[in-house]
């Protein structure tokens, strides 16, 4: 028989060769440091209840903090021969303390409602972690925000210059979609903070376990009561590779902003060289390839959705084995959107805005053609869809965007088009010829306008501070958890 | 020129061929009435800012009011010249009361702002009549689990027969996946259901519009302050994608069940000869059609998803045409949930539920292995690693089920494995004897014993108030907007 | 009982609901003249096997022959008690000669087999559409290339100018392209074009079928010989959606060039009027939305493959109801690519090629800086390592393109960088200054050099050819069956 | 100034923190010997076209041979500050023989078209050794179909039991789709056989390089010409990863097969106890955790497929950084191929075919319904249609499988479907009566008849060989290549 103490009914141990392919043992060190929590946690339970003696739970906890320790001082070598943590941790235990005491610690639980209390403590740990480097990119946002409030630029549509806008209102939008991210992963992290244990292998146990207990001291919001839902629900992943995905998704489209922005034929923007690479023979190039390489690799979060899609959605109700495949992905979307972030806000944080070149694109474009077509219906009472003729004949008509303020040629295709003689007098005319004016005629709630983008800056931190609160209180109580947990490990340790 | 009013700046219009690949009108027809709320509810704020007169709106009320009527009754036939519906309209107005006040009524907005409160209403829409399904699914199963209380079956893990358990149960799981479905399309609802409208091209308006108002009277819940984010944004489809993909994960798992329970091989259940087709030459054959479509169909569904991933991640800022597709996977997955949803309900409604068979399979069966193996931990105090290891080595050593409650052997294997002689009496075994019993030992929360099945309904059905009182809440307050502008409507017509 | 011939064996029918939902006998129409031909085909060899008197197979081809015929003239009304096309048909002809005959149409065969080679059918009739379309699409692009072998512009990496070129060279790229999804739909062909007809519901039939004359009457190259294989595999539709993903890629990566190539920013082309938008309010727009929903659209085709590995991955041996959902994925696919080839081609027909705003832009970059650097290695013998840090630190240095063909500096480079003192003659700077003389220096096999772009085009069109010949005897057998099938039926009707 | 050779035009170095995020060093560590190689490849030609010296290939060599002995060895410590493998290699080059001589290695290429080099080389071993392991795998099956060609089971479709069939039948389905794998790979290889190397940057190089020449000493078989395709084209990978997606699809299947007749339910087949695991707490638990992960790990290898496209479908042409991440997918999508391959062929090898078992469930079922349905036809001259509606009557009435075989109730109810008086003789029942006769009346080709099984196994065998010769064809040339090389390099440093 090999090592493994929970292989006793089957005759023949796995081959090398299957150990390597069914072992998860190596991604497993991922959530170690959770597992050996989640069986002190279950122990003290067990304790509590009576279901281990003072004596047992104190020999218990201290091996386990020993273990911990090493694994945390990389003091363990994996034994291979296990296919995964679980057994391994076990034996550990038994081999320190004996079957006695050791073999004890597994009672009224398995490995799969185990697993799950794993990943969703590591889950919570990776949305936190997220929501803070949000936050901190958020900050970086605001701080350009307010740096290039009057930094000109044609807003795009089509990827054709469309209404005159500043650079900080596009850097506001960004904000937008960080903060509706962040409540994202609010929401989710109360769906996620449940308690799995006790559920045992699907069915629940005889023995005199208490779940509501061992939730608080995770630090979980309840149990997720059904223990079929316990053990064979993922959807606490599959909802974290979402809003993950949704992420990428965002970013990879700020970091086509920037490419596009950061090439010599738009100029808007300039990357710091240290994010940028060279060529091995073309000795001009500057290459924005830390940009290219956000947008490449949040790819890959989105296709590990698709991946635990393709996973979870053919598995019938229950436990399957293929499973385990899912932490990989979840392990592997954590990681670039972590490696992504810090990155990113640095990148913001050296980034050159090319002021005067985006204004030279503005005066070089028709990005006015809406406001004076706006002016028209509201100084001279033109219908819109006949003074939108009128600046479009205009544009048509034109060599240069300075034309469409020609007065003579306005007069005429107000007369062409509304058969109504209008007068343009140079003061009209004069309305268009500054952009702060024009700018700030721009009244409209979340408008480029100097005073919308300050308002809708107000707004942001406004909405991030009570996203702020609330991740707050989220880190408050898992602190609590851990405090009380430490605690209750020195009381039975001493 | 064309027909279309927006046509101006190009010299030739587009061909039939190019129409009939960029045209997206017939497809609009699916938010052809909102579209004209959309107009109305602007125009209504246009005349209370006093950009249009009382006999302005009036007028342009009634025309558009008209149009919602023929549009309702199929009396509108498409001109397929126009490559969407908006122009389309604009031209139906201009048509029906004259270029001088028609011509007013895009005043301050664009098609771009325009169609994002389209698609916001319909998936408003489409979020509540998922909700209202998804309740009437739940009350069906609530049922079934109260019928199935005592419907013994084993619960398998890996195909394979684990723990005793109840019918009930399995339905308890699919509930509580509902409730969590419903949660998140709670907190959909009220990120989506915020107002674009005033954002205009991209960059606002200089036009004195109200955002707050034409919010009111959508009944939405604030604005997408940012104007580039209200037309550029697309996480609101990509999130109702998301959250109907997941939903869609869970039905082909409940799929995936009916399946295998309902093969000869199992015979759990059996689906109605209504949901069941023939084979054209097997005449033998019932094939329970409609659960593998509800499975094939859900592949869709995900798949909607990964489309848009695809599309919007490639976008840089700003609106892009692409969008436009966005629509035809929102409406499809939409409409292949609709279609499933009802069936399922219906289907679980009718289905049979083989309790003899299922008891059948759980006498053939291991299933009370562990419950005999922390019997021998609570009752003899055998730690539980060696508790399963004796149980282990009965299985091993049995022909049938029944041999691993031989009183002989399993002291046999107690002392060969503990080294301890205990003697277990003919009571401990016959606590085993009596599935009831047995079950009824599984004290844990959420376990599938008749009290805890119990418990697990009543928590859901709280659970499920809850959430219906929210839901009721979203609904109130979109009739009380619908109110509100009917009443303007007909205050102003007439 | 319903009308269904199949529906004996259960009890009740489908309700209208539920054959609203299993119903495919609309998107059935898709595959309506396929199947038709087929039972044809099946009854023709049934008569040749003695299966079928010559009376029977007159009356059957006859009223088959008039089904197509008014099928094709819409003049038959669905009736929607049918779950799909086969029963339908099958109730058709029941009707018109009595179950005596009609009844024996489907003997030796099933559903199963018949709908694999309806749907063989219509991939062959798709893939031969495809070829054609990409020899035409390879058509306009050889003559553009033809007329774009001297219009100077930057070759682009990492968005940023990288060496000279020329516009036909870019070009001669996406023809490669397209002769390797041509080559890859030439291998794909001979794979699917096999009969599964025969493999009946999954196991054969005792009937003496023939399936090597309805192979041949098909226009088949073969068989599908294992009668599971031939009902239960779905790769001749996977990998046919594989086929269409890649070509979609390349075509979004076209769409993508051309996108920003038409952006006022690089002006490189101008996309002709008629396949351009404009804005509802600002006058001045033209957008290429043609362009962008070929992006757009072109992620559906690679989503409905992976639709198909979502649903076909999921499924044991054996035909599910699944299946039918691949047809809709298929289609949609094929009618996508159809959409955009034919448009996309025209794009190219009309396309304008800034020339001089190329090479202003060309004349305002630092492209020939490898070629300098190149130089240096080949009359100065540099090394390249040397070189390119020579060229770079002059880049480095330099305020705009021209500094970098500074003399003086060039030789203090030199000698900073290699220690040595090297003449720089005037005669050696002249050499970079005609960008013709240039390029034509560039003489490694298929670089833009006029010669090699020239030997490009040759060695396309000798491939092309090759191509179009294995595409011509493809169309060539499927038009010998036709023509046997037509003759044999006329034989047998009259 | 970094370390990096090529980095001279920028001012500052990546920051570490840059450096992780960008470098691919570690992973390119797969393709380091592949990169050697093609260097060694690069310079020899380099010496025959006489642009470097005999002393100085010599030394080039030597060096690069000795590092790649180092990299086998694994005697190689990483520099990290370098950002990927080929500034590193060019900078142990140049440490070791001097920038003189080592400076010239990388004239007239760029890493562009080096990385392309070195990742069609490793695609063309991986689709090699993926033919190797598909023809093991094939072996096995053939194996495993000639022991089972008279192990009856029933044919499944929809779950549900439909024809009489054997187990070998099954297996030859499963070979069939291994030969189209294996088809697929051969097409692909040649395709992607090709020299990238020439293209330079993207432009082509003036250094008189031989193209033609690489592609023999690399046992390539011919040149990507045009010199963007070289470098910007990505279909190489991309048709990989579509060949190892369906492939996935098929394994999934196979997979799901097994799991389903390895249940207790179905107990087809059984999975020996080394591809199996426990439960930590069930005793009495074996689970086919080695047949899940194969279904599980399936989904990441289709899922990487959707990375590639998500990335790629997004790039304009051109060269950018995001292709780093291509290499990622494609190892992964090897590697789990690679470990699924061997672990399933053993599998098969070991598994236990449930003979008995199988023929138990053909005994309870109404597999024979189809056989009978169509003796009436032959036999009795009853229409096909009614002598299914004969059977299904039969079945419908019945309790018992049997009870179809029930000379009275079948005369009466072809009395009442034919409305005609037959008479059925025991001799027409009894031919039903046995298996062997039965199945062996089913003559057409690719049944599962003794016969027909037969004749598949053979066809198989003929189809394998076809591919096999052409396997072993690919082997050779590059076998010669790799010979040619070695002597040339021996020749050369001697």
């Amino acid at each position: 028989m090999g090592k493994d103490p929970y292989r006793v009914r089957l005759k023949e141990p796995l081959t090398k060769k299957v150990l390597n392919f069914i072992s998860s043992l190596k991604d497993d060190l991922w959530i170690v440091e959770e597992d050996i929590i989640g069986t002190e946690v279950h122990n003290i339970m067990l304790y509590e209840q009576k279901i281990l003696t003072k004596n047992e739970i104190k020999l218990i906890l201290k091996v386990l903090e020993d273990l911990k320790e090493k694994f945390q001082k990389d003091q363990i070598s994996l034994d291979e021969d296990f296919e995964d943590i679980h057994p391994f941790i076990e034996k550990c235990v038994i081999d320190e303390i004996g079957i006695e005491i050791g073999g004890k610690i597994h009672t009224g639980r398995s490995r799969n409602d185990q697993v799950s209390v794993d990943i969703r403590l590591k889950v919570r740990e990776g949305l936190n972690l997220l929501s803070f480097l949000l936050f901190e990119l958020f900050e970086e946002f605001i701080k350009l925000s307010k740096k290039t409030k009057d930094f000109f630029l044609p807003l795009y549509t089509h990827f054709q210059r469309g209404q005159l806008g500043v650079f900080a209102h596009y850097i506001n939008n960004y904000s937008a979609h960080l903060l509706r991210t962040i409540e994202r992963i609010e929401e989710i992290f109360h769906r996620i903070n449940r308690n799995p244990l006790g559920a045992c292998a699907i069915g629940g146990t005889s023995i005199n376990i208490n779940r509501e207990r061992t939730a608080e001291l995770f630090g979980f919001e309840g149990i997720v009561y059904n223990s079929i839902d316990a053990i064979s629900s993922r959807d606490y992943i599959y909802e974290t590779l979402m809003g993950l995905s949704l992420l990428s998704v965002d970013l990879s489209r700020i970091a086509e902003d920037l490419l596009i922005w950061s090439s010599r034929e738009f100029g808007f923007v300039e990357i710091d060289d240290q994010y940028c690479s060279v060529s091995s023979v073309m000795p001009q190039k500057k290459n924005p390839d830390t940009i290219e390489l956000i947008r490449g690799k949040s790819s890959k979060v989105i296709a590990n959705l698709f991946s635990a899609s393709l996973l979870i959605k053919a598995i019938p109700t229950g436990y399957f084995r293929d499973f385990q495949e899912l932490k990989i992905n979840l392990r592997n979307s954590f990681e670039i959107i972590f490696s992504i972030l810090p990155i990113l806000t640095e990148i913001f944080k050296s980034i050159k805005i090319n002021k005067s070149r985006m204004l030279n694109t503005v005066n070089n474009s028709y990005v006015l053609a809406l406001d004076l077509a706006e002016l028209l219906v509201q100084e001279k009472n033109i219908p819109f869809r006949q003074s939108h003729k009128i600046v479009a004949s205009l544009v048509k008509d034109s060599k240069n965007p300075k034309d469409i303020f020609n007065k003579e040629k306005l007069q005429n295709y107000i007369l062409e088009i509304t058969e109504k003689k209008i007068d343009i007098s140079e003061q009209f005319i004069k309305e268009l010829s500054d952009l702060n004016t024009c700018l700030n005629k721009r009244i409209s709630q979340g408008s480029p306008s100097k005073l919308e983008v300050e308002k809708n800056i107000s707004l942001l931190k406004i909405q991030k501070n009570h996203l702020f609160n609330l991740y707050e209180k989220r880190i408050q109580r898992i602190q609590n958890a851990e405090n009380l947990l430490k605690q209750k490990i020195n009381e039975l340790i001493s």
